[in-house]
């Protein structure tokens, strides 16, 4: 059948086929990096400016032409008027050229003290530092809409499951917020991958650094990192391991959060009948007419598995890579952004689907047969004296005497710390503001560094 | 920075954002299947027309009108005019939409005991039909290759290594021709996944068949599988599991050319230099002039662990939703046909590049240090009388009487099947042969099939 | 608290860390292999008692002497008594050195023309043989169990359902059989393994081969190989890569197990009720004395993503690892052989607890409510002539309209292969018995040539 | 052959074979248990016994009966000498039944308001806080064991490599350096897996909490965990999830390490020569008598691969089963074990091999070919006042021209932070002695507490 495009590949010329090959995608990913490129060129350009000496590389006024010219080509790419085509391979090349094109031998001496792989290193951290801020709100959005349902639905009885069979009183309250709670912690997993992130490569070169008095220091802090990579070798030895941190960070994200829909699924077959999906977020069926199914609920089930498989992908690709650059790393852009556009999306439309997920009181209820009650039945004994394991075979041998008990009342019993009566919600919304609170004052800290430093004429 | 874009998307319209999460990239990835959608829309009309009474459902005259408006399509999709946008959701809406504009009621009714799952079902194997043939023919010339290197350099020695150490004396022959025969065990593989894949799911439907008496062995037949499915649930239940069975094949073909990629960036380091790479496959550096990388094997090399994460990430797809289809699986489109595509480009490129690899006699030659003979020297003993254990002791304390050996006379000196000069070229080529004629034959079979299916009128 | 331990053993002696680090698990993993090991000594020997000349390398009546012993030693093994232990560090030495206390000189000369990697290379393949064999039984069993299963209840209704969600009439036997099928095409990707491992790497020796005229086809046909590796080089690389194809060949049918325990989790669930477990496979709880809980399911589940999880360690060892013999392939046996002993324990007990389940007519009738019956009812007013899509959004319009369907009647209703009401059973049952039987065959032909090669003085 | 053992399962007594696969390996695995499962069961007695009425639970003196028993137990633990049985089960059921023999009825009431499944989230994060401490320093000494290297090789030339090849100079300073100060993100990594493991479980019971008032901040507290766990279902959500995050981590760190194993490997090849390893930690060759190979680095690197398959193999465990406890956790144990001493027991011996490794001047000086100082005289041209890309022009076309260069200069020249004469050492050894410090504080602090509740009578 359609074999004739890929077999005409193999007669073609050998420069497109490798070209084709070792391109990759990078042309395209690029677009997301115009941004950081022009930013990282800027701090560069100023550093090299302001070297002792240094207006044999870089005037004052050169610096100011360029970082006007960055300016505009930024301005661009904010409005995604400015192209990479697969002949300037990548970003990198793309803004040199532009650069070359305007201001002529001043294009050309941007690359002084500088290497391609230091500029993909220095962009994608940049884009991860903003992703992962952004990544960090989302997952506290998601948090509060969770946190939001589970105080609404505090004394709403819902059966406690182990082994997916019934087992104990619960509430949606308790399952909700431990969503909530849950959430909390991979958040720690992206701060912790965010200042795994924060310091800068950049004067790595070739990962070996550069015969030139530079500055990384001032590079770093003019981008508002932390500080400087302390070693140029180790900084390059960073990258795709990096990635892969990040990506082990957000794959915790959303097994959180492929739980959760895993649980929404089941609890809203009409089998259990506890959860009502809002049905703007569900799909119909091609043959079935009746059918009205939790497809996104699913796909967040199945795009788990896929950022896990990037993090597994980049891990393994730096695995069989030696020391020092590889053009191995290059493999490593794509899944990395792939995996980090995933897990915002499904952050946000979990926000909203919980938001609008309701709950049917009746069907919960119908949930809580006798049995449920055993385990509380026969603490209450040991409270009343008998030793737990002789309570646990008592009630286990009059299993049938447990009818009649009030579901509300039992969840209602529960106080003490993390409990159904004893869900410390102040302190869950306290934290959700303040991780909030901390990722936008980063936010605002980075654009004033970087606005100071594009407007630095 | 550009947080823009993403954060739009959180206040924008439910139904777009659901929309946009919910069609992935499904779309672009069908254009790969205008054509399989069309077979095997004409072999499901063809089947209809046939039943006993089936002329309510579809007259021979609306079939051939049907096939004639699919074979119109399918032009369309060869010469790449096909559109598919983003409201068609995929190829199969696209093509209902594209039939019904033309033929109206007669359009409508194509969708008759036939679910969109089976569709894509079908679809897909058609898809994995092909493309493992063409693999198998991309393999066989990388095998080809690789046994003509080998041949040409059958008694030009190279030290051969365990633990990446010299070890023991062995050829360039042996070296390439090793790579040659592990290529033949993975053809075997992408063979039986080609059998596990031949067989026609159609009938299935949403996964548990129609009221309707549909002859599932006769659209079997019109499409050129070996059977139907025996079993409509199991049909379904083949979707994901199918692809990473596919992508398993891949992955061990990867994981051999890995391997020989890893070998020969080694071995054309200047440190080693047996091998000289063809310069039009290699690149420079951004900062250094000097450079000339073997880009191409890198890429090589972190491919692999690309087409192995896709294959794990449709396995866990599949692992984590339960039986009959779930949406899960619309996720496993994608990572399929990229390891695909991966795999056979890498195929191509690496039969190129061997072909235009060059050796170097003197380099080689000098990596034969004295001990390189030591293990031949104790097995001479042993055969003249003493027994291994003693041999082996006595060389080991005696490594300077091993100086002078000449390495010629060591590979020709080991004549058993297999070794340095006892290798079955013969053997091997017409192994490679034998496999190509096979999977060309099954290619024309195929297209006879078709080709008489889609003239039927 | 108890660091101790670990931290004595950084002041120890170098040699015992060396040796605790390197030794890793062989010397208990080898038990599994010393009736393999003494077999592939007694073919090594007759080879080179046969060689021209030979009778200086081993004589008839030293050959003879040494089958003599290893049978001894066999005797041993099956009984559990021949011990390996630290010291010895592999199953291999430990023999040798149980041949040289007996018969002196002459077990020292067993290890000439030979390599420990030799060793375990074959021994791994006679290992392999066998177990793939058996597992091959095993599946046989449980698809057997399935078959037997979904005869009993071909004719029970039990809703089906696509996205978790009830979609259209289905039946138990439909359900069932479809798990048989299943299996039925994993037993086809062992059976690949199984001629993947099918031939002898005897005589690769330290991967380069030997300088005497060993005959490694000889070997090959002792041992009831198919044949010997045409290329020693290769048969050493195919070290760990068959490994993980194997595994990976057990992962699939672990998917296939682990999606049936799912469903069988789920069905058995009281909201559910469609299955009950065979108590004596379920357990209780700690603290909760009503508890029933499926746990062999859950680790069946589990398991399934450990046999997977060794698998892709496999792979990774040897993508990581270069081309030639390297250590790091010792690190696959442990997963190799717990992956292969999960899998047939899981077969095993699985087609216990499904000969063992129980259904519940009445909780299956109560899951169709009218709306399963919605596609049917559509197809129906196609086969009355009204074109598909106006058929679906008729019923979807009046979905009220479905109720007092009979599910009984509609699984009848569905006649053609594959249906509800067209399952070929006959064709299944056929396929398992000629599976089980070329099994067999296979098992019995190879203990004859064992038994010829055992008993040859 | 010997499938006489697995058979014989199948036709043996139904409890034995769910017994056994229900049963794992946790009776073996448990006996690094003994303590914290001691430890916990003090600290919940205490708490119960100070619960307001809760002398009816616990009185102070039965409590105080209990602990001196559970020291007697935790001191037959820790010489080795208390006893899990398979029929006990775990640690939990062992413990109790002690209890039970020695105190009657008091040892029944030791699980009052508590589960096993408490208790075994409470042991693994007991266990885990103290592996993780111990990881922390033998990492830093391992940094440590580097960063000496690297200050005794500071001034050392060796060529740096990208792609593999010759790049430009570097040092071994430089080279070692760069693996010290990965370690230190790694251990970053380590501290913040230290800090989700770091708060209580105790009183989530079943996954519901108990309707008791019990105190589970005072058990936190005893136990000296920063917190108790807010929510009772995310304390149970949190098991193998947490599992997951450590053993991520250590993946990181093997990865780290596996690297620098990669070049040790590649660095000592006779063909490079620059290291050589101590002789006592590597291995001879069964039939080669000359040979001397890095097994220890190897194994290194294959158990990379192993540690990251257990971080997987956890994950998808978790993925695959739905919230509240399922008996699927059970299976997280193993690996998560092996996974932590594989760990610690690469660091240490890499410390060591690191401490013993040489140097060869000679061969790393032979390795500068003059055209590894092209780089360099490129960006002096700039400095001197030429365009960037005029400068590499320059220098590409004139590559005969570099000859002569002195590698001790070229190294001296790179002054800047990070650069071969820039290396903060003194920043890197502070960062060093920190960490460890601040981990021995921390053992320090939990040795107090628990020597406090363990005397508490």
């Amino acid at each position: 059948m359609s074999a004739g495009k890929q077999s005409r590949t193999v007669v073609g010329d050998i420069n497109s086929l490798v070209l084709e090959y070792t391109a990759g995608q990078d042309y395209k990913l690029d677009r997301r990096l115009v941004e950081a490129d022009c930013v990282g060129s800027a701090a560069h350009a100023s550093m090299l400016a302001e070297l002792p000496g240094g207006a044999r590389l870089f005037s004052i006024s050169e610096r100011d032409q360029l970082i006007a010219e960055l300016r505009a080509i930024m301005e661009l790419g904010r409005r995604g008027e400015f192209e990479i085509t697969v002949d300037d391979q990548d970003v990198h090349l793309a803004i040199e050229r532009a650069l070359t094109a305007k201001l002529g031998d001043l294009g050309k001496k941007i690359h002084t003290a500088r290497s391609r792989n230091d500029q993909v290193a220095l962009d994608l951290r940049l884009y991860a530092r903003e992703q992962l801020l952004a990544t960090v709100l989302d997952a506290a959005e998601l948090a509060r809409a969770l946190s939001k349902f589970a105080r609404r639905y505090a004394a709403l009885p819902m059966v406690g499951r182990t082994h997916m069979q019934p087992a104990m009183p619960s509430s949606v309250g308790l399952w909700a917020s431990a969503f909530a709670e849950g959430l909390l912690g991979d958040i720690e997993l992206l701060w912790e991958a965010y200042r795994q992130n924060d310091s800068s490569p950049l004067g790595s070169a070739a990962s070996y650094g550069v015969p030139l008095p530079i500055k990384r220091e001032l590079v770093a802090s003019l981008l508002g990192f932390k500080s400087a990579e302390r070693n140029v070798l180790r900084a390059a030895n960073q990258r795709g391991k990096l990635e892969s941190i990040i990506l082990a960070a957000m794959s915790q994200t959303m097994l959180t959060v492929s739980r959760l829909a895993q649980d929404m699924i089941l609890f809203s077959m009409p089998e259990f009948g506890y959860f009502k999906l809002p049905r703007e977020y569900c799909t119909g069926s091609s043959i079935m007419p009746q059918k009205n199914n939790p497809d996104v609920l699913e796909l967040v089930r199945a795009r788990t598995a896929k950022v896990k498989s990037f993090a597994d992908c980049v891990f393994a690709i730096v695995q069989s890579s030696p020391s020092g650059y590889n053009r191995d790393l290059q493999e490593a852009k794509e899944p990395f952004m792939a995996g980090i556009e995933i897990t915002r999306q499904t952050l946000q439309i979990m926000a909203q689907m919980v938001s609008g997920m309701r709950t049917d009181r009746e069907r919960l209820l119908a949930g809580f047969t006798p049995d449920v009650f055993a385990t509380d039945r026969a603490i209450e004994l040991v409270a009343g004296g008998m030793p737990f394991r002789d309570a646990y075979h008592h009630v286990k041998d009059n299993l049938d005497e447990l009818a009649g008990e009030d579901p509300c009342e039992a969840i209602r019993k529960k106080t003490h710390l993390g409990a159904t009566n004893g869900l410390d919600f102040d302190g869950l919304d306290a934290d959700i503001r303040q991780i909030s609170k901390q990722a936008r004052a980063e936010q605002r800290r980075i654009q004033r560094r970087i606005g100071k430093l594009m407007s630095s004429t």
